[in-house]
C-alpha cells in the first residue's frame, strides 16, 4: 500500500468539481463527484431519527446498488424542510441528471448547513450548470473544499495498491468539525475506487471500515440530521474481481480501512475548538459493546475534555465517567495510565513516544511520576488506556478537548 | 402551605453546625446534622457504578431504616480510596458516635470534593469534637455553606404546614455546581422534617419527590460518583401519623415536593458558568419515558445549550437533539415554542411570562415575531416547550446553558 496525493479522483475515471453558487458568502459550496462509468454504491446514514431530505432521496436511489455522481451542497442542510425540501432534493439530483446526461436515479445528493431554511434552488440549479462543464480528473481537491463547514482545512486521502499485478486506487474525501459523536456516519464522507469487487465483498468491506472509523470518533456527542457516507466502486482498474476472503480482499480492507481512518482523524483533529487530539482505548473489557460504551462515556464526558484542555491529569473524572458507562465494572481491577502519541491526525505513527505513566491501579490513585505526567499533557497528542481486567475485548475512540472556543465557534453560529 | 426562612434546623428537634476543619483553604468544610431523637431515615444514591466509600458505609447503616445524625465534609470525596477509604468513612462515624454518645450505626456520612486522596482523618477527627459542641438549632446555614464546593450561594428551604391541628415543618439543603445530571441523587441533599409518618408513606412521598426534582435537573450530563439525598423524618410534630392515601398525605407531599423542586432549582441556577435558567417541558408523548428521555436529550446537548448562551434561537439544535432520543418521532407532528419565565429559581411562579413564540410547526419553521425571539432569549429564564402530538405524556427538565466560563472553571479545577 502506498499513500499518494489527492483525494476522490485519484482511481481511475472519477472526475469532480467544486464551485461557489451563492449559498455561502465567498466560499466554495457546491461539489459535484462523478464516475465515467455507473459504479457500485453503497452509503451509511446517520441514526439520527430526523433524517435530512437529501438522506431520503440518496436512500430511494441507492435501491438499485448502483450510482454514477453525487452533488453536494454547503452552507443548507435541507433538513427540517418537509415535502418542499423533499422536492428540492430530488430537483438537485434531475438537474444533475440533466447536466451529465444520465438518469436522475443514478445521482446521489448530499447537504450539510443551516437547520430548517428552504433551499434557494435558483441559485443551486445554476451552479449545477457550471459544475457539470468543470468536471476534472484533478478536481478532488476542490470538491473537498467546497463541502466544508466550519472545517478549517479540506480532508482528502489516496492510497494505492496492487491487485494481482494490476493497479488499485481508493480516494476519500471528508467534512466534520461540530456534531461528531460515535453512531453511524457522522459526517459526510465521500469515498472511490476503481477496484472492481463484489457487491457481497464490497458490503462487508465497507460496514467494518465504517465501524472501526467514523463511528468510533466524537467531538460533542451530538450526531446530525445529515450526516452520510457513501462509497463508489466503478471497476475500472481492471483487476481481477476482489471477492470476500482470501489475499486481494485483505488487502483492499486494509487500503480502505487506512483512508476512512485517516479521514476520521482528521475530523476529529479539526474538531471545534479542539486543541487536543485524544485516543481513548479501553482493554480487557467483557465483551467488545462494554469495551465501546466505557470509550465512549470517557469520551464524551464534559468534564474529562474539559480537564484535558486544562492539562491536568485529573483520573478522577475518568473514573466517574467509566462509572457512568452502562456496563459492569470492578472497580478494584481499574487500571488507567497517560501516554503521549505522534502524528495522529495523520493516521501514521500511532506508537505511543515515551513512558506512559499509570495513574491508577487497581482503582485507587497510582504514583506516576510528576514531570512525566506533565509532559503527557501539555502535548498536543495524548492517549488514555483503561484496562477493565475482566475480558478479552477492546475498543478504541478518538476525540479532542473541549476548549471555550468550541462554545464561541458555536453560540455563534447562525440559526 | 407557607415557605419559612432556614433550612434543615427549621423541623422541631434538628440541630446542626458547620466549621473550618482545613480540609479547604479558609472555608467551611464539615458539617454536623443531628436530631434530638432516632429518626425515620431514607436515602437515594448515585446510578454512577463507581461509588465513593461513604455511600457503601451510609447504606449499611441505614438498613435498620433510621439514623440520627449525619456528617458530611466537602473538599475530599473520599471516592477511589480502596479499603483505607472504607476505613476512614467508617471512622467519621464511630468519632461522631463518640462526640454523640449515640451509636456510630445511627450515623450516616457523606462527601464531596476531589476524588481519589486519602482523607486527612486527623483533621477529620479534630473537626468532629468541635462540631458535636456546636450543634445548635440555628446551625443549619453554617451546614449548608460546609457542604458547598464550586457552588457561589448556600441552598436551603424550609416549608410549614398543618395536619390535622399539628404543626408539621419540613426543611432542606443542597449543593450542586457541576456534575449534575439527571440519574437519581445527582448531588447532596438533605431533608429534615418532624412529621410523623408510616415507613412505606415516607418512602413513597421519598420516591416520588425525587423523581421530579433532583432526577430531573442536568448541568453537563455528567454524573458523580458521590451523589446522595437522605431525609430523616423524627416525629416530633407529635401530628397524627401521616399513612399513604389521604388528605394528610397530599398535603406532606405537597410540601415535601416543594422543598426538594426548589433546592434542585437552586442547584442548577448555580450551575457553573450558567448565565441561563432553562426549562425544557416535552408535551403529548407516548409515554412517559420517551417524554423524559426527549427532554434529556435537549437538555444535554452541547449544541442546544452553546446557542442558549449566544441567545440564539437554533430550533435546529433542538430537532437535531430530539432526533437522537432513542424514541419514536413523526417528525412532521413536532411543534416546538418558546417563552420567557419569571423567577424560577426560587421555586415560585413557573408562569410563562408575555406571549410563547412558535418557532417549529410539523416539523418546519414557523414565523416567529423577531423581536419577541430576541426578547425571550435575551431573558435569564427559558422555557422550551416540544410537542409531540403522539399520546398523553408529558415531562419537565430543567437545564442550564453552556458557557466559556464552565470550561474555565472546570479546566482550572485541581485533581
Amino acid at each position: 500500500m502506498r499513500e499518494i496525493k489527492g483525494g476522490v479522483t485519484v482511481p481511475r475515471g472519477f472526475k469532480a468539481a467544486g464551485i461557489k453558487c451563492g449559498l455561502k458568502k465567498n466560499k466554495k459550496d457546491l461539489a459535484l463527484l462523478y464516475s465515467e462509468v455507473p459504479a457500485r454504491a453503497l452509503a451509511l446514514f446517520t441514526t439520527n431519527r430526523i433524517q435530512a431530505a437529501p438522506l431520503k432521496i440518496t436512500r430511494e436511489h441507492l435501491r438499485g446498488g448502483q450510482a454514477q455522481a453525487i452533488i453536494i451542497n454547503s452552507g443548507n442542510a435541507n433538513a427540517c424542510t418537509g415535502r418542499k425540501g423533499l422536492d428540492d432534493a430530488r430537483l438537485m439530483t434531475e438537474r444533475t441528471a440533466q447536466g451529465l446526461k444520465i438518469k436522475a436515479k443514478d445521482i446521489l445528493v448530499a447537504s450539510t448547513g443551516i437547520i430548517g431554511r428552504p433551499l434557494p434552488m435558483d441559485k443551486i440549479s445554476r451552479g449545477i450548470k457550471v459544475l457539470a462543464g468543470r468536471l476534472e480528473s484533478k478536481g478532488g481537491h476542490a470538491a473537498a473544499e467546497a463541502i466544508m463547514t466550519t472545517d478549517t482545512f479540506a480532508k482528502e486521502k489516496a492510497v494505492k495498491i496492487r491487485v494481482k499485478g494490476k493497479e488499485v486506487n481508493i480516494g476519500g474525501m471528508a467534512k466534520g468539525a461540530g456534531m461528531i459523536s460515535p453512531h453511524l456516519a457522522t459526517m459526510l464522507s465521500f469515498i472511490t475506487t476503481d477496484a472492481l469487487i463484489t457487491k457481497r465483498a464490497l458490503k462487508k468491506a465497507w460496514k467494518d471500515s465504517i465501524t472501526k472509523s467514523f463511528n468510533m470518533i466524537t467531538i460533542d456527542g451530538d450526531m446530525s440530521t445529515n450526516d452520510m457516507a457513501i462509497i463508489l466502486a466503478n471497476g475500472l482498474a481492471e483487476n481481477e474481481e476482489i471477492e470476500e476472503g482470501g489475499g486481494s480482499f485483505r488487502l483492499f480492507r486494509e487500503a480502505l480501512d487506512f483512508v476512512t481512518l485517516s479521514l476520521a482523524k482528521m475530523v476529529v483533529a479539526d474538531g471545534e475548538g479542539a486543541t487536543k487530539f485524544v485516543e481513548v482505548k479501553v482493554k480487557k473489557a467483557r465483551n467488545s459493546q462494554e469495551a465501546k460504551k466505557a470509550a465512549q462515556a470517557i469520551a464524551n464526558s464534559n468534564l474529562v475534555k474539559t480537564a484535558l484542555f486544562g492539562e491536568d491529569a485529573n483520573w478522577g473524572r475518568i473514573m466517574a465517567a467509566l462509572g457512568q458507562a452502562e456496563i459492569k465494572l470492578k472497580e478494584e481491577k481499574i487500571s488507567i495510565s497517560l501516554s503521549s502519541l505522534c502524528s495522529c491526525p495523520e493516521g501514521k505513527g500511532k506508537t505511543p513516544r515515551g513512558r506512559g505513566q499509570i495513574v491508577v491501579k487497581g482503582g485507587q490513585a497510582a504514583k506516576p511520576d510528576r514531570k512525566g505526567i506533565k509532559e503527557i499533557m501539555s502535548g498536543k497528542n495524548i492517549r488514555i488506556t483503561v484496562d477493565l481486567k475482566s475480558g478479552p475485548e477492546e475498543a478504541v475512540i478518538w476525540t479532542t478537548d473541549f476548549s471555550p472556543d468550541y462554545i464561541r465557534i458555536n453560540s455563534r453560529y447562525p440559526t
